[in-house]
């Protein structure tokens, strides 16, 4: 099967050199010619345009930042529609909203492309160690067509539902990881102020109902105060942000989501928005007085 | 060694039990004499008051439903110190405010009285198996004298610091419980109104970052619709009354522990407090309009 990879930036890269390490023949195309260097040093072909890639493979999946750059590279003027060879499977891997990957499916069914929205998680490290969770929306045809590729980028691969599907999922992933980890950081503050080691305190939480991995893993980040991302605070911003535009359309009442994404807007507004999103912790010590307000 | 347990509920019966089990020589006293039937026919010797409990054992627990009955039981009229050995070691494993456990620790030294707050996590089932986590706050020497007690009783047993901080992790637990439920009924909420099916997207979700034993079992128990307790909403709400009183007092913002919080109120308002507390997805539909607003 041949395989084109669009998009090769922290998240692309990995992946792309994953499909390669399994034997993929594979087709590249990045906006920034510097960025396809490596893929192309490890055996990749190079491609023109994005249309120039989907003319030369079965399956063409994109790792991009938001909605309008993968509308860009599926839908623009030298997009994938424009090259698209008879029973192109499109993937998107990106995260954006559920809508905007439905109306892209859409779009692009019109030039007789199969797409499936695939978004992940697992951040970097998930994305060198071929460890991603996978989360897919499509039809069954076009999921099976790119079960393979999924393989050999991810572990845990689920084929969620019809188009959006994947982006729904990955939207209600974003609830839990941002809501956890304001309440994480919120159970370890509460522990400290009350005069209470909070490294004790997560110990015996983790004993419990309250074990998650986020309590595991950014817990102990936290007690380390080890704020380098891990995942970006902004991009955290971006993806609650998602789920309130959607939880505004379909008058939903979310609060604990509400309350994340609020803390998030703080940690952003507070030029945090480079730090892991785990610095959220600083956010509430600065509204004890603790930190000065710039919260550096 | 010799331990007296006061208060023989659906939590304080199985524990009892449990010690019976390991051997210890058990002596008891309920408010109601028909509780402590079961444990005297398992072979526990039955008291007149507190005070009697207290002169023939070692080591004193309490389990009961809340600070002031902690009070009558330690202090009362008829309570443990009136009646203490010299050396007692007095256990409360209810849960109750840090402070109220400090002060009772602090009246119970007065008497020559070693104190231990020991609340636990893991509800009935866990009393039933042994499996409970306690987390224990007092001097070292006193933890060291209950422990054998404990480990008939509990697995995951930490001594997390001095006097109140078994009730402080208590507080953080519950934050993270109360805050993590909400979080795992708006996300399955949001999959299910964006037309996605909630168990595809649970499955998805538990692969990764955002795997919690939340998620896997009450979010389980959500999809099933299984609202009996399990944990009931107006206790899950009176520990977050015990969260939101320790920040109102240190001055502490704890923005998605306020919302699990009014979500809990939500739910003993609408009549929901002796469901389990996971029924808290029933406020979120009611709030979409899908049930009427009295959510039975």
């Amino acid at each position: 099967m041949k395989v084109g990879f669009i998009g090769l930036g922290i998240m692309g890269r990995p992946m792309a050199l994953n499909l390669l390490k399994a034997g993929f023949d594979l087709t590249v195309w990045a906006r920034r010619e510097a960025s396809m260097q490596p893929l192309l040093a490890a055996g990749a072909h190079g491609a023109e345009s994005p249309a120039a890639v989907a003319g030369q493979v079965d399956v063409v999946i994109s790792m991009v930042a938001d909605a309008p750059d993968v509308e860009a590279v599926m839908l623009g003027e030298r997009g994938v529609c424009h090259g698209a060879r008879l029973g192109l499977v499109a993937v998107d891997m990106s995260t954006i909203a559920p809508d905007a990957a439905r109306g892209i499916g859409w779009r692009l069914s019109g030039c007789g492309i199969d797409f499936v929205d695939a978004p992940v998680s697992g951040g970097e490290v998930g994305a060198i160690a071929g460890t991603l969770s996978i989360m897919a929306g499509g039809s069954a045809a076009a999921f099976a067509r790119a079960r393979p590729a999924f393989a050999a980028m991810g572990k845990n691969i689920v084929h969620v539902g019809e188009s959006g599907a994947g982006q729904v999922a990955k939207a209600a992933n974003q609830i839990l990881t941002g809501v956890g980890v304001l309440a994480v950081a919120e159970a370890l503050l509460f522990a400290r102020k009350n005069g209470v080691d909070p490294a004790k305190v997560r110990e015996a939480m983790l004993g419990g109902a309250a074990h998650s991995r986020i309590l595991e893993n950014h817990g102990q980040r936290m007690l380390d105060r080890q704020f380098k991302p891990g995942f970006k605070a902004w991009m955290h911003q971006k993806d609650m942000n998602i789920v309130m535009h959607a939880a505004h359309r379909l008058g939903l009442c979310l609060p604990a989501s509400a309350a994340a994404t609020q803390a998030l807007n703080a940690m952003v507004g507070k030029g945090l928005g480079e730090e892991d999103s785990i610095a959220v912790l600083k956010v509430l010590e600065s509204l004890t007085g603790e930190l000065p307000l710039d919260g550096k």
